[in-house]
């Protein structure tokens, strides 16, 4: 405290400054290009459904307004697409909200402790960190399935939070239902099981682009029987929210009292809510969004496997890759030869995962130059 | 912890559920009525900006993207309108987001405490009992003055931030700079002075709309000679962006950098950012608003003084008022009359001043219609 109105806390002097990615504006600048094709963010491959512009052209008038606090209408909309009521639904600023909340409102500081996997999503760890509250991190195995019996054994009587992401990023991997279903059962009664489904869209839907599969993978059809389970979705993805912070979580309804509580009374904007009801009634154009998703993660892994790459099983709308072992170009070099090219994909560096790299599903146009591009560069 | 997957920290059992205030359009079905005036969230009386609407059209179909990590555009923007580099800047989602990042990075929960007066924006202890910190609050005058004496003996070597709203909400009072001056001087160095200047805009601006008197009230201007005061700022009131959730600090850059760091990597979003940009260039609709407001609140003022009413003199874009002694109608009665001819304005039960109502200015035509209704209800 040598500065003392200037200073912080010890937790929060331990954070990492953020170190943002280069826009689309930056790399159009620094290489001189007309054309950036951005396949890094795992962002809707078609952009933004049209009834969701036209909904937010009706909305613009009204941004002067507050929204409704706790935006009632469309907690009811989200919980109808669910089966389940208004009530069992924390909408956030994000599922980055959510999350946040999650560990405020149930973890002690200096007490808890919350338990994940290695890698992970990082913001469990940070807020974790932000809130004074010890992350435990249970390395996946090499080929990125999941430990359950090593996670499991993490766990103690002070554990207040487990978080599993599936299907998981950056490696695209989803467990079975039945794993996840015998984790929240074996779980000490002190420990809510958090499943973080930011992607779960792109498991549960096939080739025509319908959710046949949700119970596969997914504990949300039955989530009314589990008392310690609490699911977190996304408009971000296949709803292609993304720049709107659009997140929820499902979970029982006490809970979500307690979340709704200690949320700021205001912290979903206008025009989400507006967005966010309009995409729920465009069902063309998610179930296009879920067939593109399908077929170019199809395309993309095949020309990849095809060209040599390691290609991880993804069940996202991303695929994680290990570069050819002959390669000309490691996976720093490939990354900065695509950039140079205006192509945008991702190093997993801060995954701690240095040799692999993800690519997000685009539209046919974009998947097609990407893997031109990689031809071209490693010949 | 009974049901312990279910159970929340003490402090969060404590929080007390929000109680939304009826909406709009709840108001409209309720009572039958086609039009609804609302007086009641200190919103923008001449609504959103052309421009703003414009650049939302604009931007609707990139919502599908993330924006870029801390708007660093958006950044700079706010702090050219204000002669600061964009590193002393921290956008929020809402300047709640960041009140909430200021406790979250300096108080150490069970160590230290906020100190603020009483009445005060509700955010302030909330957020403080949400983080684990004591929130000492200090009556006000009963004229709604501040005691500046009080405030400073509350504060010790463990108060983290001392918080001061001026204008002040609800009474509209706002105090010379040359107090507020004095107590940042006048603070120990443990304490971050942090001045929630949310109505400022309304004191600075004279009849024509022009902000002429901003170093009357404002540290702003001189805010790089303090290194122990933050300012928070919103585009919620002056700007018309109430429902986009667009706030912001200025503050040294150090501490901002920290707030950056435990701030999620996209809380302010993509369609606020431009709105935002759009908002800061649109001088015209800023003139007229700070000049309807100026003209609104000395035509409220002056009516509801001459048919008795108790006027607190306000330079906000609100005013508070008591009753007539020998009015037909208490507070909550002239509250509940108005509201059933769909005028909704504002109980401030929830200060602690029952007998109080909060109006918000409008424009001409609401302005009117809520004085003719006050004339008819009172006679």
């Amino acid at each position: 405290m040598s500065n003392a109105p200037l200073s912080v806390r010890k937790a929060v002097e331990g954070l990492e400054p953020y170190v943002p990615g280069k826009s689309i504006d930056e790399i159009r600048q620094l290489y001189g290009l007309d054309n950036i094709i951005k396949m890094a963010s795992n962002e809707n491959p078609l952009g933004a459904s049209p009834l969701v512009q036209k909904a937010l052209a009706r909305a613009a008038g009204q941004v002067f307004r507050y929204t409704q606090s706790g935006n009632p209408r469309l907690a009811h909309a989200v919980g109808a697409a669910h089966g389940v009521g208004p009530e069992c639904v924390v909408l956030g600023n994000g599922s980055d909200e959510v999350i946040d909340l999650l560990i405020r409102c149930k973890a002690e500081p200096g007490v808890h402790n919350i338990v994940t996997f290695k890698p992970c999503f990082s913001l469990y760890p940070i807020q974790g960190k932000l809130c004074g509250v010890e992350t435990r991190r249970i390395p996946l195995n090499d080929d990125f399935t999941f430990d359950w019996a090593k996670l499991l054994a993490a766990v103690d009587e002070n554990t207040a939070l487990v978080f599993v992401t599936t299907p998981d990023n950056p490696s695209g991997y989803c467990p079975p239902v039945e794993q996840v279903e015998a984790l929240a059962k074996a779980l000490p009664k002190s420990a809510l099981l958090v499943i973080d489904e930011a992607y779960m869209d792109f498991a549960a839907s096939g080739a025509d682009g319908l959710e046949s599969g949700l119970e596969r993978y997914s504990l949300l059809p039955r989530i009314k029987q589990f008392d310690n389970v609490a699911i977190l979705r996304t408009f971000s993805k296949s709803y292609g929210l993304a720049g709107l912070r659009l997140g929820y979580g499902i979970m029982p309804a006490p809970l979500a009292e307690y979340l709704c509580r200690a949320r700021p009374p205001f912290s979903v904007n206008i025009l989400a809510e507006a967005a966010g009801l309009a995409a729920l009634g465009d069902m063309d154009f998610r179930k296009a969004t879920l067939a593109a998703v399908h077929a170019g993660r199809g395309y993309l892994s095949r020309e990849l496997q095809a060209c040599g790459f390691k290609v991880y099983p993804s069940l996202s709308n991303f695929i994680m890759v290990g570069l050819p072992a002959d390669a000309k170009l490691d996976a720093d070099g490939l990354f900065g030869a695509l950039l140079r090219r205006g192509i945008i994909i991702r190093q997993l560096k801060s995954y701690g995962l240095p040799q692999l790299l993800r690519i997000s599903v685009g539209n046919e146009h974009e998947n097609r130059e990407f893997v031109k591009a990689v031809h071209e560069l490693l010949g």
